[in-house]
């Protein structure tokens, strides 16, 4: 098999990808390891920057996201049993957010490619990248039982953490940066309308809470848990118990229970690899960063990332110069190291550490305090969580 | 003895005080356990915001301050081996610090004080504070070798971190927050005219570094140095290689050296003591509170605090009412745990901690980037920098 692009992974980093070389009229397959049902359903991240927005629009991927989605004009801040709502459009002239869930933004992508893409082949796991440093790279791949090999003039490994394209890179040019956190989500899904109409993020003496939404019957909700807990630990009582608490105000604001359909722990990590291109592989997505979810800054950096990848290759079919593909490492970095320190900062500004002394609680209530009383500091929060430009 | 109000120190926060007091037509009494040439010579502090300096003004205590004070409308941030200027009256509405030494402020003061002021004693220790939940508070100190008593309506304690006062607090109603950092500032005294006609604040690899002054023709600079460094394992000529080091940049600009005629290392340390009122007892500057020297708030703040017990007390006398007085603590620790907030936020930005990873100094990096390229951020610091509004 050969194309122009090969693509390792079939998340909304693989599949947008594809997309944007298809309605550039490059061809590209996509290889996806898990079958297309794994894809269409894991649970991810649900908020989309106007940016991201406006790519998947200008895509013609759109159509159900502008129909479902839920256009959200800012979140409210939790803390000391005080409200502070922040105000997007106001305060960044016009932007919001949307809510429409990764897993949708996938079905979507899916459906499109299925009807006028290039191959999209589900169980096909890529064992490898040859030759980055050459003009023919190649992906070995297992797909229904038999190896075989993808030729490429590219490849874009947007295969996650764990995937085979960032190990392809050497050791001698690879760098790493990293941290963790000693603590994760405990996330539900559960059948009851959202108690409120934007995300509240609750900072808490016993830790941070997350409300969120996926649709106006269906809530999505996070606790902060240590690091190592187990969903089944928590009965769902205990859960509700605990939101109630974190959630509390000084007004009559009350928390609406429903069944919990689904319970998952997400761990908490920070990290980049440098630089996000060797030869002819380049990394996009999780495969080359991570950030905590805190900020709903993962499905937006990736949009970034292939964005950035196809418009630097159009322009080199349009004018033979190399320069914006030679460039795709250090232009995605700065975006991504922005969006790496505002999920730092977010967290850090929410979340309760197991070592946090009294000075580092009044520290957070500082800074919450400074957000809800200077412009000039909400704006800062507004203008990254509604999105770092593409340049 | 008795007065109105017993003031205990006779650094900045002590002589306004009186100072303050005295043009309000209440008598207080100084005491100061140092002798007059050490209070008029401790090297401090030298950047007084635009609220300070409008205060000293307002107290007929501006003359000097106004002809010899340099009036600074911006700071430059200097890291990987970028200038990045930040325009404080452009990001403020006019707002600037005026760069005028903590010395030169209390020498000011205590020849005004002694000219028509009340009683300001040097070498006279305070032992100890006595009756503040009562009506007549007391204080026991020693003066020319004998024993006396200051019998006071209110004691306010400006006697430092070390002082008395802070001690009388019971342990039951005392609430300490405190954070200790892992390096210190090597500063300098040097007969050489600045390098940079505003202050630099350099973040560097190896460190930071601060390029600041006290007259058109002497130089204050500072390193960050180990915690525990003493001043003399630094020879005079390794101090300005490493100063050179630090503050590098891609153009020309070079530093000029000159002759040291001081060093001394300036250890860093957070803390604040809660409430900052008992009875009729209070607290100001750094009996209560101690910032980092990063964010230039120390003495600032003890402006802030005296201001407003005067404020208070001048209302009580007016209409009768305690209310400004019994909020003296709140209203106080507003503004404290902003300065806490920015001067940790500074000092975090531009200091290389010893257990620091490649990812923390990317994250310091990226704020850089961020302040020098969003004009939110940017006012964010620039706010800050110049002062938190009295209320």
């Amino acid at each position: 098999m050969r194309t122009t692009v090969g693509i390792i992974g079939a998340g909304p980093a693989g599949l947008l990808l594809a997309r944007l070389l298809h309605r550039a009229g490059i061809d590209s397959v996509v290889l996806e390891s898990r079958d297309r049902a794994y894809v269409e359903h894991r649970q991810r991240a649900g908020i989309l920057e106007q940016g991201t927005v406006d790519v998947l629009r200008a895509a013609g991927a759109g159509q159900r996201m502008d129909r479902e989605g839920l256009r959200h004009d800012g979140i409210e801040l939790r803390f000391g049993r005080r409200r502070h709502r922040v105000d997007f459009p106001g305060l960044t002239g016009g932007r919001s957010v949307t809510v429409y869930a990764q897993t949708e933004v996938c079905k979507d992508l899916i459906a499109l490619q299925s009807e006028e893409g290039g191959p999209l082949l589900f169980e096909a796991e890529a064992l490898a990248v040859e030759g980055a440093e050459g003009d023919r790279p190649r992906i070995p791949f297992r797909h229904q039982g038999r190896e075989d090999v993808l030729e490429c003039d590219y490849v874009v490994g947007c295969d996650g953490f764990w995937g085979v394209a960032r190990k392809a890179f050497p050791a001698a040019v690879s760098r790493v940066f990293e941290r963790s956190y000693p603590y994760a989500w405990l996330g539900i899904l559960a059948d009851v309308a959202p108690s409120h109409d934007e995300l509240v993020y609750a900072r808490h003496d016993r830790g941070f809470a997350l409300l969120s939404m996926r649709s106006p019957s269906v809530s999505r909700l996070y606790l902060q848990v240590p690091s190592g807990t187990k969903a089944e630990e928590w009965s769902d009582d205990e859960i509700w118990a605990e939101l109630e608490r974190r959630f509390e105000t000084d007004d009559d604001w009350t928390l609406e229970r429903g069944p919990i359909t689904q319970k998952s722990v997400t761990p908490m990590r920070s990290f980049v690899h440098e630089p996000m291109r060797h030869g002819r592989l380049f990394l996009a997505g999780d495969a080359a960063h991570i950030v905590p979810p805190t900020g709903a800054k993962g499905l937006n950096l990736a949009v970034g990332d292939v964005t950035t990848f196809v418009r630097a290759l159009v322009h080199q079919r349009e004018t033979g110069s190399p320069g914006l593909l030679d460039a795709y490492s250090a232009t995605c970095l700065r975006r991504v190291w922005q969006a790496e320190r505002f999920s730092y900062d977010m967290t850090t500004l929410l979340h309760r550490a197991p070592d946090a002394t009294d000075f580092d609680a009044r520290l957070q209530l500082a800074r919450l305090e400074r957000i809800a009383s200077s412009r000039a500091a909400e704006t800062d929060l507004a203008e990254a969580y509604t999105g770092f430009p593409l340049d």
